[in-house]
């Protein structure tokens, strides 16, 4: 143990989410508390997990098993899954943060539910509609946020406003910068360039009393000129798709043009390093949903335990942290700030 | 001469354009024409292109200097600009064609300056509002054109088809891709995916007789999913400028992680093709100005002569395809099936 608190910070995980299922996710909650002051909670199937745990003979850690029926999968319609399948593990796994006996919710399954299963259960922050995505996108860029990433598609000022100031709230509490200079993705550096809603927002943002420091262009996401950087979810998934992408092509390329140069095995390692820059979420742990009133960290699907246990580190930071009443003092002050 | 046409093709240069100005302009033109069948009006400053020439001992050449005054200049207003220098090299270029003295007009200089000289001296084709950039901008993808990236920021579904039909052409005559696969640039494959833009263009997508597919997404932009990806300029500027920005940082990144693994001459040389795959339109020599009644090829400022002599050879081909005319069959075709 790491720690003498005699209260662990308990974690409610989907053991079904992910594609995986509790093969990865079992030995990811078992890494995870062996790590120390962590209590698993393991929501899923109870003998596909307990099989899992006796595997990795893991019997004595703070695991409990949590019983749930059925998953709900990328591609259903998330708010009628919430109906169909009121015992699903993203639901029980919302459901005991919302009892109290978790402090926060991990998965690796479908985003949709997730997001629909925490506004029910948890609720939203004042002036947040729906969860938002966000977070440091590009490798070479750790420490700039881009927000929002896809869940909500057209913005208006005010949206795009409440949303800088939860990545504001991340950027400081989770990455630790100070101050975060917030500013807006547009097509040029001068308020007069843009789109309808990046003018309409861009004065908003001048009064809002954030520090922020102007429009952004595509090339400013790789060079840290800012902390925080907004568009809609329609950009932003755009973005993070794109760069998703080339990940996977440029490793491709890079192992083809590395052959002959360098060894097989080192050309490999180059050709995952670029892949892994443009695909940091696969890596590290997933981020939370912001705007939600509780702790909600949401991962790849395609993530490894490594991935997952990455997650559920993420998810103790960040309670430990308290990112979610920091977010909730900054959308407060922005609402003094600018009549909205 | 590779040709025994006894009308060269004529190609006027904006001799002043670019970051380097006649230094870099004419050894282009001297390079391009030395390869033949070509010949290049130089519009600029006579005594500096001249020396240059001189410089080259090209006097022999096809090369002819037309005089202008004065440059339009990145961050000047073009339409100010237009009436504040009417002999500026763009308009006086631009003017070329317009006459019929020239068969396309090649520049380096202010993108908005060539969009504004062409609309008033040469007029746009029915439908388009004002010239569009598109074209490949991932150097693995080459035969993937977006469309449009940056001059046209909020569009109508009408536009979007416009730009459609347009980037169709281009794929057909200039990229040789027999019935070119179009989609929307968009956050789902689904036609309800979408921000409120797309939802309304996709059904017209659908009726236009185009090889409509539906949506694609961000990552769809690297792997050849479609052969004409529409966005709206804001959207397309921002991945343009975005994948450059990546360009940068990812070279930078490869020549430091190889550094000990490969000579630091083939670490060179891997980070600057990394840098070429997303710098693509620096080294390509440009591309036409989408809807122009007339060739107008822009290329990158910090085209060196090479960069720039490929802007020619590409405004050859182009002319030599009759690519304006394709666009604007194209136009009317779509105009036909869909009532707008």
């Amino acid at each position: 143990m790491t720690s003498a608190s005699t209260s662990p910070f308990r974690v409610s995980l989907d053991a079904m989410g992910g594609d995986f299922g509790p093969s990865e996710t079992v030995a990811a909650a078992v890494a995870a508390v062996a790590a120390g002051d962590l209590h698993v909670l393991l929501v899923g199937d109870p003998t596909e997990i307990q099989t899992e745990i006796e595997r990795h003979s893991a019997q004595d850690l703070p695991l409990t098993v949590v019983p749930s029926e059925d998953v709900i999968r990328d591609g259903e319609s998330p708010l009628q899954a919430l109906r169909a399948k009121p015992k699903a593990s993203a639901i029980i796994g919302v459901g005991l943060v919302k009892e109290g006996l978790a402090d926060a919710f991990v998965t690796m399954g479908s985003t949709g539910a997730a997001m629909a299963a925490s506004a029910f259960g948890l609720g939203m922050m004042p002036g947040i509609e729906r969860p938002g995505l966000g977070g440091p996108m590009y490798g070479l860029a750790p420490k700039t946020t881009l927000i929002e990433l896809g869940s909500s598609i057209d913005c208006n000022p005010t949206k795009l406003l409440n949303f800088a100031a939860l990545g504001v709230a991340f950027a400081r509490t989770y990455l630790d910068v100070t101050n975060p200079r917030v500013a807006l993705l547009s097509v040029g550096s001068e308020d007069t360039k843009g789109n309808k809603q990046t003018k309409e927002a861009f004065p908003v943002f001048q009064q809002s009393g954030l520090n922020f420091i102007g429009n952004v262009e595509g090339h400013d996401l790789a060079v840290n000129t800012a902390d925080v950087i907004v568009c809609d979810g329609f950009v932003g998934n755009i973005l993070l798709k794109a760069m998703e992408g080339l990940g996977v092509s440029l490793a491709a390329y890079m192992k083809e043009r590395l052959s002959g140069l360098v060894s097989e095995a080192d050309a490999a390692a180059v050709s995952q390093d670029i892949y892994d820059i443009l695909n940091r979420t696969e890596h590290t742990g997933g981020g939370p949903l912001f705007g939600v009133k509780g702790n909600v960290i949401v991962g790849h699907g395609r993530a490894r335990a490594i991935g997952i246990a990455g997650a559920i580190a993420t998810a103790k930071r960040l309670g430990e942290l308290s990112l979610t009443s920091k977010m909730e003092e900054e959308l407060a002050t922005i609402r003094a700030s600018v009549a909205i």
